[in-house]
């Protein structure tokens, strides 16, 4: 038994694109002499397709690639996801299904049972689960036919009552395939590959894994399609962060090489990459190609640069310098020395003259008034018109710089620096940051090292330093992790040791900040709990008392 | 049997603050000779509470307060809802549940079983379904404890496999109680009050029904609980959009008037009214008492103002005019005419010297390039720099004054009129705004004929008109509903009659638009499908081909 592991990119409602797409691996297999070709979870449509589920049309449209696929499928069987008609009288209007093409027809459908509805997930928002389980019998092999989260039933305590692997194996099957749409996550990696090999062991079954990569807004997918042997080694392990193909020869009692498997345990490289791809993506997908951002001489412009070149090529960056009369010749020198060790010409735009005649028409009112933070955000917020201006003339799509520490406590300037396409920083904390740069310098520096030692700063005031509002970011970093990612609330994160008024400041500061964050941009998500729809908290009303 | 159905308004996650409420209306109840009283779906904690769920501790924290609140309890049973830990091996962490007090203990608790998960409902996300079916015995009657969705499988085709009320009147229930947190939508009054009638037909049962009432950010909780008979009358209604008690004496065979029900079948006083309580609520549960708008000659503006002066008292709303040179003079003057006739002073700040200084700094980059929205988009962004400066230097709010209609065709400016705390008419088609301005007008006209004759601009350029750019406003809210509230894809419209290129492009609009409605404030909810977390569609990928 021949199969063909198809990892591919897909555009989210372009089912016709992707059609062509999974058109061209399959006949790639069938050159190959596969038996199977296997793509990934709802790859008709790209995973996630979101409310373009509640079209009618639109189902019947990816219902229509589907049947104009199958009239090219010969004797290999093409397995592909693709959401269809449950044709229910009682439940969901639709199944989560994997299709099975083959000698011109749809063969066979089997539908999805375990619907993730949690974090980023919001299947049975759509899906009706399966209750019926059956395996597929194709050249004296019976195959079950599963669907993502159908295999992750494994750890307790369960999150489902049905065990829909457990189910398929009392039918005696001879090997798994498993269709996937798993977003990365910069832990996610290994769970994903122990959670495949605990199914191979306990079921003690082949599992035959696909994913798609690619980014699709915010959510970023990195591929890592495998086939592990029914020992649980990882036999074939496909790329990380590009399309990839590998034809698998299997036999019950063949032998293979174990641990072929890529090793990537590197956070911050995983982070780069997926970033990397985040970005190329975003500026693909819509059909654009420049990118502009803001260049403030501080650590998160500078990485946001560095990546953005290195996605889209320099060419397609133009950092623009913004100076007012709080920036610090560093900030204009520092950046300099960036944009030439990168090769990219800046521009330079000082903004203190429309500042000053922002702040003279609101003389008349902001008289006999303390400065206060309206002043700092018109600096802000005067940058961000400039680089709207210039986005809005020459088709250049403004890249977000707010790291994840900075919206989480709201150290940000809504519609100033928190303008932009896309945020590449908003799921990065700072410290993180300051590793991604280090590991951009990894062969030469291209990052000052001036932006990596100097204090931060957002220079809205005379000799102004983020230590002035926030924590050691250090300490920052640490708290905000336990208070988003590991959800502990403020009595659990003091009892592990950090200091009451210190949490209780930082919590608050992350509560109130909601309104913030219900306006920025799309946030590439690289870890398990990104600001956006994986967290969706109350803008109005009291979180934490 | 005496109920008392207790309508309050909650603040999301002010538990403390809530109890106290609860508290205060039961012994009223108490007071009352009430054997019930009766509160509202998750009402410890405010519906809904999203990812606040969560936390654990927050789920300890509405435990705490639960039991606090049966030691106050005497022989009235206090009916509450109220998320609890389901102590589960397999399934999800919580449910959503019903609590009975009675003599100083928890007495009972009752799951949910219907958890809706579409639209706006998240609740698969967060609540396992109960499963087993059982009845409230209490001073001689048997009761059926049903939790809003519950009652909501009437209607073909069925949502759900599970009946719970099929499976609850196979017991022999002597009446309903359905604790409810069921949101606004202008046509849902009549929807919600035909299914319970429904319901109390059904089952030859009466139904003691308790909504929510109050806004929680967008969404817009508008009350009507009420007891309906078991031949399906409506006895008792409480109060639309405010806080209300009532105390029901109820026996098996007593006679009631039927038809004490408020008829408001008038969409546009019903938006009305939720849109002022959306207001009020927004600053109140967020501790602000004041706003500011940009008045810009137009409707949609001089709406705000109205309503916003309404909700909020005419002391603490402050509109701006903020003309530039393609401002027309009518624009200031109908704006004076206006704020003269709801007797609030308006600031003006002229902007082109802001807008001329920004333009000079991009002279360098610009020169030798056509004009084009970039230069229309700096003057809107001036404007919404100059109104947040304000609302930064006095903690005045910013309304957002975008309609529907313009959301949906991304006829706005990002960080501009974009711009916002919450956007009051983000769920209001422009035709739709109209009939709000003349029925602010029925008694006296507050807002001048002038605005409401005049032909809609952005005056952002020479004689510039939305008709150049927009098909009329009629035609295109007829195409928008069906696309929007409606799904109907573009073949479906056309088939309705509608001219094929207008509504490819219309939807075209729609679709491309998804990156600015992204970044758009929380808006204030009033129709079946407004933008927001109720429309969830792809940024970034191919919509209708």
């Amino acid at each position: 038994m021949k199969i063909a592991l198809c990892q591919l990119n897909y555009i989210v409602g372009d089912i016709e694109g992707n059609a062509d797409k999974i058109l061209k691996a399959y006949n790639k297999s069938v050159a190959d002499g596969a038996d199977i070709a296997l793509f990934s979870e709802l790859a008709i449509c790209g995973y996630p397709p979101q409310d373009l589920l509640d079209y009618s049309h639109f189902i019947e449209r990816c219902w229509q690639a589907i049947l104009d696929l199958a009239n090219h499928t010969k004797d290999t069987a093409l397995i592909l996801g693709c959401p269809i008609n449950s044709h229910l009288d009682l439940g969901k209007k639709l199944y989560n299904a994997a299709i099975v093409l083959y000698q011109g027809e749809v063969k066979d459908i089997f539908a999805k049972t375990l619907l993730p509805t949690y974090n980023i997930f919001d299947e049975y928002r759509y899906f009706e689960p399966n209750q019926k389980f059956k395996l597929y019998e194709f050249k004296s092999f019976k195959i079950a036919i599963t669907i993502c989260e159908d295999l992750w039933d494994i750890d307790e305590p369960k999150l489902y009552k049905s065990s829909p692997m457990s189910s398929l194996k009392a039918l005696g099957p001879d090997l798994i395939l498993n269709l996937s749409g798993s977003p990365f996550s910069y832990n996610h990696i290994e769970n994903r590959r122990n959670l495949l090999q605990q199914n191979a062991l306990k079921y003690e079954l082949p599992v035959f894994y696909v994913n798609q990569i690619g980014a699709n807004t915010d959510l970023l997918f990195d591929g890592g399609s495998m086939f592990i042997n029914q020992d649980g080694n990882i036999c074939e392990e496909l790329a990380y962060f590009s399309e990839d193909y590998r034809l698998i020869d299997w036999q019950p009692k063949s032998e293979f090489e174990g641990d072929s498997h890529h090793y990537m345990n590197d956070d911050i490289e995983l982070i780069y990459k997926a970033l990397k791809m985040g970005i190329t993506d975003y500026f693909k997908k819509s059909g654009f190609s420049k990118a502009i951002l803001g260049l403030s001489g501080g650590i998160d412009s500078a990485v946001v640069l560095a990546l953005s070149a290195d996605a889209l090529g320099n060419d397609n960056v133009l950092p623009v310098m913004l100076p007012s009369k709080y920036s610090s010749d560093h900030s204009v020198g520092d950046s300099e020395i960036l944009c030439q060790n990168l090769g990219i010409d800046a521009k330079k735009i000082a903004i203190q003259e429309a500042v000053n005649s922002i702040e003279n028409l609101l003389t008349p009112m902001f008289s006999n008034t303390q400065i206060n933070e309206a002043e700092e955000n018109i600096q802000a917020r005067t940058r961000g018109i400039l680089l709207m201006a210039i986005s809005n003339k020459f088709g250049n799509i403004l890249l977000n710089t707010t790291n994840k520490s900075e919206a989480a406590v709201g150290y940000g300037t809504l519609y100033g620096d928190m303008c932009g396409g896309i945020s590449v920083l908003g799921d990065v904390y700072k410290t993180q940051v300051y590793e991604l740069a280090r590991y951009i310098n990894r062969a030469k520096e291209i990052i000052p090292q001036n932006i990596l030692t100097k204090a931060p700063s957002a220079e809205l005031r005379p000799d102004q330093k983020d230590s002035d509002s926030l924590p050691d970011y250090a300490m920052l970093d640490k708290i905000l992790h336990h208070y988003i990612e590991s959800q502990l609330g403020p009595k659990a994160i003091i009892e592990l040791g950090f200091e009451e008024s210190l949490v209780k400041k930082i919590i608050k500061m992350v509560d109130r900040n909601e309104y913030k964050r219900f306006q920025i941009p799309p946030i590439l998500r690289v870890s398990d709990k990104a600001f956006g729809v994986g967290r969706q908290m109350p803008v109005v009303g009291k979180i934490n008392g």
